[in-house]
Formats: C-alpha cells, structure tokens, sequence
C-alpha cells in the first residue's frame, strides 16, 4: 500500500539517515571506542540526583515563590505554560553566565535545542524565495530540519578561523540578485560542531554589522560555549547584540544532561502586525511549539529548575569539572594525534588535523576518502568509530575529512582509541594511496 | 525589522491563537470554574510518585533486563535511541489494554501525542495535491499541524452517531475527481475532542473497508477511550486492523499525566522504496523525530516505564478509580444541565446538548451565538469559563455551540459551574433573543 515515492520527499534524502546514524551507531558497535557521537561523558552523572534537584525545585516553589502543595503538583503533573516555567531562572542565568540580559517572556523553554531549531525555522521562513545560510560544514540537525520544512539552504565555507564573512557577504548579494531573500544565518560561533572552530572577537562585531546592513537574522546555537580549552571565553553575539538581530539557542544537554531534552531559544525581536501592534517574536514561536508538543517535559524543567537553584542561579561555576575534564581530553587527542601520526612516517605525511581552543570536535584531514567503506573497516576491524565529514556538507566536500569527537571518552580510552585509528589509517593509506615515485635527482 | 508578513503564514491564521488559548486560559481566569480546557484531574497526582515509579523502572533494568548501574545511568542520562526505550513496555501495555498486538519495532515513543500527530502529518504528506480528510468539529491539534506544514484538510461532517460515511465517501471521490489525493483520515473514535461521539462497532468495520477499497490510511487518535461512562469499550480501529490500515496514536496524558509530555505512534505499515527494500514506516518516523525532538526525554520514559511495571504491564486497571471518577463527574454535568435549563422555562427550550457515553467533553447548542463576547462575559461576570466550538470548525460551523470538559472539576464545582452557566446563559439569551411573538389564537 505504502510506497517510498508517496512520504515526503525529505525521507528519500540521505541527510536524513545521518542523524539517526549519529544516535544510533554507538549502540550498533557497543564495544568499539568511539570518536563518533557529540555525547558528554557520563561520569558526572547519578541517579540520585534526579531527586535531589526534583526537591530542590519544589522547595525553591514552595520558599521562594510561596507556591502551596496543589500549585506545586498542579505545575509537576498537569499541562504547563507553553514557553515553560523556568524562563524567569533561565533569565537569571543566561545574566549571569553569559552576560546576557532578557526578559523571562523572550525566553521559549523547548524540548532539547533541536525543537528550538525547527520552531524557529518554521517561524522565520513564510515564503518559496526565502533562504537560510549556513555556514559549511554543518550540524546536521540544521540543514536536516530545513530539508524537513522544504526551506532553500545556501552554504556558506567555514576558513580556519571560522565563517568566511567575505564570502558571505558575497552570498547575500549573489542570492538578493536572483530574486531571493536570505531570512537567517545560522551559526556555532564557539567550538562548532562538527569544525571545532571558533568565531574570532573581532569578526563577530563585523557579523552583527553586516547581519543589520543585509537585514538577515542570526540564528546563534551556543552547546559548547562553557567549554574553553584555551584562553577566555568570547563574548556570544547575543551578549553584543544591542539591536536584537540575534536569536540565541541554547541547550541543557552538555551543561546539564541530554536525557532531559531541554534546551530554550531566546526570541526578543519584536514583531510588528498588519494592524500596526507589536509583538514578542518568542510569542509567535509558542503559537509553534503548542503544535509540535504543547509545552516541555515539566519534570525536566523541574530538574534544570532545581540544578539552577542549588548552583546560585548561574552552570558555568557548577561545570568546572566538566570543563576541565573535556580541556584534558581534547589535550590528550592532540598528545596522541602527534605521537601517532609522526610527520617522520611517509604514510602519515598527509594526515592533518585543526587545533580547538575548546569543545568537543577536531576534523582530521586524510590523503584517502573518509567513506562509509573505511568507517565500517575501522569499527569491524579495529573496533573504532568516527564520522565521515562528508555527512555535514551539502554537495560536495568534506570527501577527505573525519570528525573526531573526544568528549564520552577517558585519557586511556583516547590514547588507545587513536592507536588503533592510527594503525588502520596507516594500513588503509598504504594500500589505497600507490607508493609515491622516488624522484631522479 | 521583522513585520508579521515575513513569518510563516500560519502565524496570521487565528486558528494558531487558539490552542495557546486553550492551554493558558485557566491561567488568565484561575478563580473562574473552567470548563474550558480539556485537562485530567489532579487528584491521582502526588510528587512522591515520581521517585517511586523512578525507583521501579530502576528496579526493573536491573532485576529484568540486567542493566548494570552504569548502564541504567546512561539510559536516563545520555542521548537515547531515537524511537525510545520503552518500545516492549509498550507493546505489552497495547497488548493487555486494547487487544493491539504489534511489534515494539513498530511503537515510535513521542514528545506527547501532538507530536505524534507531527510526525504523522509530516511523513505522509508530500505534494500539493495531498490532502488530509478530517472529521468536523476537530481538535486544533491536527488542524493546526496541517496548518504549520500547508497541508490541505477537507472536512467531513460527524453525525450524532459519529463520523459521517457516506459523506466521507462521497468527499473522497470528490477530491479525486478534482485531481487531488486524499491520504489520511483523521478520527478519534472513542469519545471525541470535542464533540464526545464515538463511532458505533459496526461503522467501525465498515471504515475499515472503506480505507481499503479508497486507498487512505486511518490516523486513529485514542487519548480518551479508558474513559467509558457506558457500555462496554469497542475495539479500538487498531484493534481490528489486519491489513496495516491505521496508525494509531497514543497519549499518557489522561492516563498517567500531562506533565510528562508522553505519547507515542503505532506505524506498523511496510514502505516499499525504490529499490524494492521493505522499511517500517515507524522506521522513517524516526528520521523526522530525530529532527524535531532528536528523542523523547529519558526521565518521562522511565517514569511511564516504573508505572507500566509496576502495574503488571497495562494502565486499564491502574486507571479504574479515574475512569469511575469522569463518570461520576459526566452524570453530574448531566444531570445539572437537566435542572438548571429546565425544557418548562421558555429561555431554556432552544438550549440543547448531547449525551456523551464517555470522555471528557459535552456540546451544547444555544439560541443565541457562542462566541468570544460571550465567553468574556462568562469568565469576568460570571466566573466561569468554556470554550466556543467556533474554534473546532474550519470554514463555517460552531457558532451556536460550545464545548463543556467536565473532567477538571469535582462534581461540586459541576454543580455550582452549571448553575453560573445558566445565569449567565438565561441573561444572554433573554437581552439577545427578542421575545417570542405571542401568536394569536
């Protein structure tokens, strides 16, 4: 009865085979060490805690905000406030981590980052000639959504120091003079995934000047912001956003954890209807959200609530550790990277790699394809995993690029993780790549 | 920057104002006794329970399916499978609740029922001339998705008895002759939102056939059918379904609680692609999942989990004194309506209503229109609120109608809600209905 040719076109499209890939494969090849999934390492986490921050919350209601115990269950149990219950603490925090200041209204509490994503592009794209632009490579979860809603995407490169704006600007206008309308950048300015690259200060002010002369949004999506490797952190574009050209996603899932689905978009634009009122933009996005899923999970926001209200109201102080766990691991992937892959070796000659000022990736470079051939060789045969780069580029690119993920492993488990990439990249170069010929001379 | 024309058109469409208004009203009017928003009672609610059915599902990882205590961590912690972790539960809970066997393959774990309705929605529909058949009055939920993804919906009339089949039949070769394909029909058989109808056993087959013989799938929406006032339950559409006919949908949001946003899909269909392959459609739901909601949060799925184990596989039972307590709360609405619109006084003849064998809801017909004036005037003078079946109607439809969800209240507030109604209603009435002429003889 049913036939491929009759769902949407979007489930023909490999893009969206990847995410599932991306979720999935870690449980496909439970034993292998994997460089695969942008997951955070679980040692932080224990169950106890779910009840601790439970009673924190409830306690924090009941002191606080002088809730009695029907309030109290009514808020747990019964369908919410579709933009959440916590946009107020979420305030308070994105002020003090961040040095952003919102009102509570702007904020939508969302079911992981990804809902935030989909409504915000569902909202911003009305019309057939309206385009996003990307910066390329790109998360998954982005394009993927886009394809979902049929919206154009118009890549973007990524340099080694981040979007290209030159090239971006050049995309504006080449898109403006076909008739069509770039409505939004979407960008990882810390730490991208999968890059690891990072947006220097300065260009940041260049890319909020030039967003207010194009008149394009920008769709800021900061997971991996906490985590620094090396040097400050950078001010996020919303925090030097003083003209609500930004529209900031954020995510629990690494401050936190992912099990909750909880992430928020920040949506202070104001929005001007045909009869002349104004309106929150976050607004119109709960119009959205009402039907994707009617509101978040109240019990995960209860845990966040409580997570908040023990930690004085901020995660970054409460993320030292992590923070330092991931710096130690991304030095160590760098540590092993140069010990096993010496320049002194003719094989390992053309295998490179970018150096992260922080979060959770670095892209390894190859002189053979990074395939899905050579990935199934790595996880049967040497019981590793990694990602093809090829799958966050539309068209071409990315053929001869690996993500390397070093953020669900230990020290050991990456030094031996990046032995055995070693040995069968060593050995899959040598028998892909013909020996090069000695020259007379 | 942003006027409302560069949103998505949805956004204008008032019908997108309409479930933000049914999921906040209580919150604008909380002294008022609301008969307006389709909510379970709060009185099977108590925090404690969380930790206990947590402790449960625990419990059962453990001593059942051998989870170790780090593997138990990352199932409630960590980025899960996309179609959830609960797929076996579920299908033993269907199989022991409803006489629903299918494979737990076959079970898509979703963010609330709404967004299985998304994916559903998002999956089957593709070009322009899909269309969507929907049985009028319907729940927002589904005209506003169709609405978010600019599928087109034809209404079907529902008769006292249900969904109307010759109508229904007749509209789908009138959308064929147009050229146009209708995909899906959209029903809840059991106790509808909003009218409260329920399709009789005997039509139910006869959909069936007609599904087959037209080439359309049944979205069957089932979040009311443990609340039976009388009779037996029928079987569900699923239930009878041998030729993977429906895709069932379901809700914990009546049977455990809203808070949790847990719902899931039954798509046991087959989809053969292009190059012969047989997929599971709830395999390609889960791509769209991953790109909505990226999995459903791991502490709602273990909450459900815990309650299912702890209650020896099924809701059904678990549900009993809930299921005597909307009856209790529909017999008294009922029986109000009778005293407070007495048929011997002349301002109480045109006001009519149906009698529900079940669910939550009842429609009543008035004289004079039911709209948001009179729902203002309801809520700010007499403190009591409904929603106006306008809402639920595309096109034309509803004016003289609305809606009264008994479930929320304990039959005391029935009592005294009915009664304000009628104070309200008899007012109304009487300044809008000139008074009858006195016919001469």
């Amino acid at each position: 009865m049913l036939t491929a040719d009759l769902l949407h076109a979007s489930l023909g499209d490999p893009l969206l085979d990847v995410m599932n890939f991306l979720n999935e494969i870690a449980i496909r090849y439970p034993d292998a060490i994997s460089f695969a999934p942008g997951r955070p390492n679980e040692k932080f986490y224990d169950p106890q805690q779910i009840a601790t921050y439970l009673d924190a919350y409830q306690r924090y209601l009941r002191e606080q905000r002088g809730f009695d115990d029907a309030r109290i269950t009514s808020l747990l149990f019964q369908y919410g406030r579709t933009n959440g219950h916590i946009g107020e603490l979420l305030a308070r925090m994105l002020e003090k981590d961040e040095g952003i200041r919102v009102a509570p209204e702007s904020i939508v509490v969302t079911v992981g980052c990804q809902e935030a994503t989909f409504i915000t592009l569902r909202a911003l794209f009305s019309k057939p000639t309206d385009v996003l632009l990307v910066g390329m490579p790109c998360y998954i979860g982005v394009t993927g959504a886009a394809r979902l809603l049929d919206i154009e995407v118009a890549p973007v490169p990524e340099r080694a120091d981040g979007l290209d704006l030159d090239a971006l600007e050049a995309r504006v206008r080449e898109l403006r003079s076909q008739g069509k309308q770039p409505r939004a950048l979407y960008l990882v300015a810390d730490f991208a995934n999968p890059s690891g690259r990072s947006l220097p200060a300065p260009a940041r002010h260049r890319l909020l000047e030039l967003a207010a002369r194009e008149q394009f949004l920008i769709i800021e999506d900061n997971p991996y912001g906490f985590f620094s490797r090396e040097g400050p952190r950078k001010p996020t574009l919303k925090a030097l956003d003083d003209r609500q050209q930004v529209i900031y996603l954020g995510s629990f899932s690494k401050s936190a954890f992912p099990g909750l689905r909880l992430g928020y978009a920040v949506a202070d634009q104001r929005v001007t209807d045909a009869a002349g009122q104004h309106h929150l933009l976050a607004g119109e996005f709960s119009k959205i959200k009402s039907l994707l899923t009617v509101n978040t999970s109240a019990l995960s926001q209860a845990v966040v609530g409580g997570m908040l209200v023990l930690n004085e109201g901020g995660l970054l102080e409460a993320n030292q550790e992590a923070i330092r766990f991931y710096k130690t691991n991304m030095d160590a992937t760098l540590q092993a990277l140069e010990r096993h892959f010496p320049k002194s070796e003719a094989w390992a000659r053309d295998v490179t790699w970018n150096v992260p000022d922080g979060g959770f990736f670095l892209v390894m470079k190859l002189p053979i394809e990074a395939d899905e051939a050579l990935l199934e060789e790595s996880a049967r045969n040497f019981h590793v995993l990694w990602t093809p780069m090829r799958y966050f580029y539309l068209g071409t690119g990315g053929e001869h690029e690996l993500r390397l993920s070093c953020s669900y492993l230990t020290p050991e488990r990456i030094e031996e993780g990046v032995a055995r990439l070693a040995r069968h990249l060593q050995k899959a170069i040598l028998e892909r790549q013909p020996a090069p010929q000695v020259r007379a001379g």
